[in-house]
């Protein structure tokens, strides 16, 4: 079968694999009839996820039509239409247990990481009883890739983290997809405002039409000053960060209320200042989370009840045969103004 | 009156001074029978504290009787016995309609701090119908000195912060006196292990007297690997910060098992590094917290219900004319073993 491999550090191919096979009673096998591209594929290429190895299949999003299922799935069958979580799920280990999927003791994120991925014709799904989900008739496959991993990343270690609550203030740093996600997410609390902050007007533009209520490019240094002029002086009840280095950080501890949260989605690379000097006494939280996807039920019905359209994401679409062409799309975001790519297979 | 008096940094006296006089309505003026002294005084003194003037009465804790009333106090009157909060809370502004009376914008943290103190014979207490508290007929006073400040910190910055649960794993990072506050009220959750972290072996001694399951020196820097021993390499469910320091939040860091929260109680002069690059994918919280005395009607039930002894906290009584004496024996707890004084006026 076809497949994106990552093969050494800035490196990738389309290659001939062989077709993956049940390997534990509770796998399934997943034509994938649709993918996308997620940032941290980028990362895992530019070689900053140690914990996947070249010769990987990358990919951890996608929908796609069980092939097969080993004995101890009870809950698909070949036929079913199954949407895919990035994350694997044993349901049994003490984290499951808490609906900490992500922290499975077997599971967690591991598909197109430690094992092999979706951005190929067939994918392996470990723990397919939970990490597989029914696909209703008549439901968009497209939307429905959203939910994989972007969607309940943004709604659960953004929004749910950050405790987004009616008529509160919230201000989201970083207006990329994930940022994007969060904004899209926000709006199932009805927060009276929602700040958008970036340094590209054309994701602000973007933001400002999928429901942001103020966007400020913070590119003059008076991105703080913007916030507190919005909230009588108080900062943003709810910060999300939605970036993932030292000088978002920052800002987001600047923006944030006495008596709010900011709530990080990006990922770090490197060790921040917490500046508790100035927020010891400030009532404040900070939250850290790996999507758990334990919110994909509900985002279904979000979808169904056409509370959200995810497919607003969706910028650009390619052929499996055409992947490098998507990833290229994908990693220039700048110029190509991509948000997310829908790979059909 | 009699008054203890921050006179320069590092210098403090007791001086004669004026009976304070009701100067707002929401005014009461209580003669103080008994106070104490908190560690954040002696911040004062060393001019860490600069909302904090000389020339200030000190002293934000303490029980008395009413001297006087303004018009607009209707819940105390001249002889009622209170309990004085170190915090002064309006009750109509934003924040103390969510009970984060820390922040009262006419209030707060100001007793001993921006007005003078319980540190004397009398003392004006703002917003006296939300900042002081009946006590009840037989209570003893010394118990409840320890309700103003200290229990309530470790409960609501440590405890409720933290999320102490039924059995789950508490470590506590400084075993002094807003540590052992914090080791007191988090058994109210029974939770299945309180492990106390500190330097001194004396400390230790009166953690585990105090209920710590587990006392950890951890001078040898083996307090994180001592911590995963016990709990199966997890870490501990909640991390309580009781000293202040980066380093001591440092260790929390390293000892806060997935899905956990750090609570911080120590007050911090400096940022801190906050380790994201591990801590990002690990669903944990940081949370910091001026205490806002919110709780001070439940801890006055389970004094009640004896449910606590606050008076194992008290190891020194002196008279006010003394309070230079006591301030020292505070002061120089490494070799004094005090943990809180009692001052009788």
């Amino acid at each position: 079968m076809k497949a994106l491999v990552y093969t050494s550090v800035g490196q990738m191919a389309l290659q001939d694999r062989p077709k993956p096979e049940i390997t534990a009673p509770t796998d399934a096998i997943v034509r994938v009839t649709k993918t996308t591209i997620c940032g941290t594929d980028l990362h895992i290429i530019k070689g900053d996820v140690p914990t996947c190895a070249p010769g990987r299949i990358l990919g951890h999003e996608g929908v796609g039509v069980i092939d097969e299922v080993g004995p101890a799935v009870t809950s698909f069958k070949k036929g079913d239409h199954v949407l895919i979580s990035c994350v694997s799920a044993c349901g049994k280990c003490d984290y499951c247990r808490r609906q900490m999927y992500s922290h499975c003791t077997t599971g967690g994120w591991i598909l197109g990481n430690k094992i092999d991925g979706t951005q190929a014709e067939f994918v392996r799904t470990p723990h397919a009883d939970l990490s597989l989900y029914h696909i209703p008739k008549g439901a968009d496959e497209e939307a429905l890739v959203m939910l994989s991993d972007i969607l309940p990343t943004g709604f659960e270690c953004g929004v749910l983290n950050g405790k987004v609550a009616p008529g509160a203030s919230v201000a989201i740093v970083g207006a990329g997809p994930i940022g994007l996600a969060a904004l899209l997410t926000a709006q199932f609390y009805s927060p009276g405002q929602i700040i958008m902050i970036d340094l590209d007007d054309n994701r602000l533009a973007i933001a400002k039409k999928f429901g942001a209520t103020a966007t400020i490019n913070s590119a003059d240094g008076k991105g703080v000053a913007a916030v507190m002029a919005l909230t009588e002086g108080r900062g943003a009840d709810t910060v999300i960060e939605a970036v993932g280095i030292p000088a978002t950080f920052e800002l987001c501890q600047e923006l944030i209320a006495p008596g709010g949260i900011v709530a990080n989605i990006g990922v770090h690379g490197k060790k921040v200042d917490l500046h508790l000097e100035s927020l010891w006494d400030r009532n404040i939280a900070v939250t850290t989370r790996l999507v758990d996807t334990a919110t994909i039920p509900m985002l279904f019905k979000t979808v169904a009840a056409k509370k959200i359209d995810p497919t607003l994401l969706i910028t650009h679409h390619f052929k499996l045969a055409d992947i490098l062409e998507a990833y290229a799309t994908f990693g220039n975001a700048a110029k190509t103004k991509a948000l997310k790519v829908i790979i059909t297979n």
